[in-house]
């Protein structure tokens, strides 16, 4: 279980007047925009963070005496109390992390992929050295779901947690929805806008939703999820067809994440899902998130914001620096174990849409109905277990490589 | 402004492995919540709270040496760090946290009519004795949204908050909406739930909406709004018939509070508003609460959750109680100073429905649509400031008591 802690911390030394001096690891958008919160808290006079190194890549210029190549003048430099690192990627961010941590500094980080493969050892790590670990900008971008995650879990038991989480595929979906666009299309516009990367394999077949996940997961429960037992369907398949069958059922896809508490441990899943167009997540427009946390006192809270964007990330990163020198340390336990998700008993309907041999290796006696469209035959099952339902998508997709798997939601009703 | 407090504050006194005892004013539905989650918490081996003393109305009776008819005693008891007030009313929950304060003890209040009334005078005295005073449970019921603007406004310029925050008038506009019934039914059916009082006054004439407002406003902003120049509309004069011309509109009707930075100052309105069906202000059902707050780096953030009951509400108190027992202090400064809301250059569209006699008082010019309806004459205005409205709703009431007006939200464009 989450630990609560109430202990006595030490706050930051820091001279009377003086503002924190941090360090700031790689100068892309994230960074720049830290840069752009903390200059207007100057102009204001109430600098509080002040920005002594920003570590450029060995072939960069150094214009300016802030900038090094050097992470060793960060890490031998006393007067740095706090790392922050944008860079991206796992490496080298990983070992700079691991090692201004062993040089006694705070951290804090908005990098996901780092945060879901090397969270653990992080958190320890500085558990040990008596340093703090933020990474509130990890998941949903501005929005500070981490941090209600983390507050709510020291007092309350969380149920669930669900939402949107990926901005490029809402953007994606919302664009195929509201304006007819082609999946790929709709890509191209996500690119040129600069909410897609070039190559959008993580966003589009759910590795971005997975790292997300897996981190406020692990603050949510205290418990990380093995990544090979969540259930992942990718998104990328998707017709425009698709999408209309939906329409005509008053129903709008979504690329959801899931995470369920049960009597066993945990269901876990990332599926394009089919939900009422007259729920809150079908209102959720372009790259925005949502994220809803139920907790058995305080019910089903919901947020919604930009889950991207320089100056909202940004804006988690500064608030996890406030947190440190308040004397916050932690957003998890060092000592977190992992466990599988269990997603046997979790029972959903799905739609399959596939071509007329796939069709044929499904099983009839679980689809209660089926469709002959444009874009290959339509089959929708009964509820069916989850685990089931991959083996057999496994199964099909050898033999159709297009098909596309979503859950659709059971409409709630309304009293 | 809201001054950033980066101070090194003293850690609450704890002795080792014991928790910190608190006094409760009150035994009604919040302070039973709030008893529910602290034996929650200690049933689970983390007692980080501990209630010493609870106070009963001096004509109940004391089954339990933890309940106590005097407030001396608990004042008086040098043990207890925290008075955490749930009576409701202003006197004498005031009057008890000001001697709580002068007697050195943090206060935790869920009180929203004391709080927009005395917090001013409350948060002076607390900062004065170096002691805490917080209020997050005043607002939003157990939705974080205080604690959620406070974090921002350390760091952003917040622009706008705007909301829907009264849950019994939701639960009312939503039956009408959904369910199709009338106001007095639906009234009804919120008093036999537990949502409404008796008297629904302060529900359905926008007075919780003023309190919400003011507190809120004042922590986003930094400054206490007059009460007086609040331009507050009430809602009880709706008809089905209202709901009905906005359905076909594909519009929604929601009881919404917004306070909104201008070149002067701030406009601030209470007001029955019909919204897009399409947007998330609509999707609310039942009591629950929306919140947005936008603010110049994190764009639009929007929180959704329980704005009322027991539980939800005292996961509020709860987050209260640990922020003290983590050093924090104050949500809003002790000199806030008071200014006007200046309503005069926002220019709104509005639907007036009233009679046929009243209809011939208005000036024809700042009407774009009449329409003759069962209910007497709707008059559809262009954009009008809200404060020569106002005036115009004055005059109009005089002559037609159950006159209807609300506000026209403009349909954002999708792209």
């Amino acid at each position: 279980m989450f630990q609560i802690r109430l202990q006595v911390f030490s706050y930051l030394r820091r001279k009377e007047g003086h503002a924190v001096d941090i360090a700031l690891l790689g100068n892309g958008t994230v960074a720049k925009g830290l840069i752009s919160h903390l200059q207007s808290q100057k102009n204001k006079g109430c600098e509080l963070f002040s920005i002594r190194h920003i570590l450029l890549k060995p072939d960069e210029s150094l214009p300016d005496p802030v900038f090094t190549s050097s992470i060793d003048t960060i890490l031998n430099d006393k007067d740095v109390s706090i790392v922050v690192e944008a860079m991206g990627g796992r490496h080298p961010a990983f070992e700079y992390l691991k090692a201004a941590i062993l040089s006694k500094k705070h951290v804090v980080t908005s990098n996901k992929e780092l945060v879901s493969f090397h969270g653990a050892e992080l958190a320890r790590l500085a558990q040990e050295n008596q340093v703090a670990f933020f990474f509130s900008a990890a998941v949903g971008g501005g929005i500070p779901l981490l941090a209600y995650l983390r507050d709510t879990a020291q007092q309350e038991t969380i149920l669930e947690i669900t939402g949107i989480l990926n901005g490029t595929t809402n953007f994606i979906l919302d664009a195929m929805t509201r304006r007819n666009l082609d999946f790929k299309d709709a890509l191209y516009q996500a690119q040129k806008l600069g909410y897609a990367e070039a190559d959008p394999t993580n966003d589009v077949e759910g590795f971005d939703l997975l790292y997300k996940l897996r981190i406020a997961s692990c603050v949510a429960f205290g418990q990380w999820i093995d990544k090979e037992s969540i259930a992942r369907l990718p998104l990328h398949t998707i017709a425009a067809g698709d999408i209309e069958f939906f329409r005509k059922r008053d129903m709008t896809i979504r690329y959801l994440v899931n995470t369920l508490r049960n009597d066993n441990g945990f269901v876990a899943t990332i599926q394009p899902t089919a939900v009422s167009s007259n729920g809150i997540s079908a209102q959720i427009q372009r790259n925005n998130n949502l994220f809803l946390c139920r907790s058995d006192r305080s019910g089903e809270q919901i947020l919604v914001g930009q889950g991207a964007g320089a100056l909202p990330t940004a804006g988690n990163i500064h608030r996890d620096l406030q947190r440190i020198s308040k004397g916050e340390r932690m957003m998890i336990n060092g000592a977190e174990p992992t466990l599988s998700a269990d997603n046997g008993k979790l029972a959903l309907r799905y739609y399959i849409r596939l071509s007329p041999f796939a069709a044929e290796m499904f099983p009839m006696e679980k689809v209660t109905e089926t469709f002959e469209t444009d874009l290959g035959v339509v089959l929708i099952t009964h509820p069916v277990s989850v685990t089931w339902m991959f083996d057999r998508i496994d199964e099909l997709r050898v033999i159709d490589a297009r098909i596309f798997v979503c859950a659709i939601q059971t409409v709630k009703e309304g009293e």
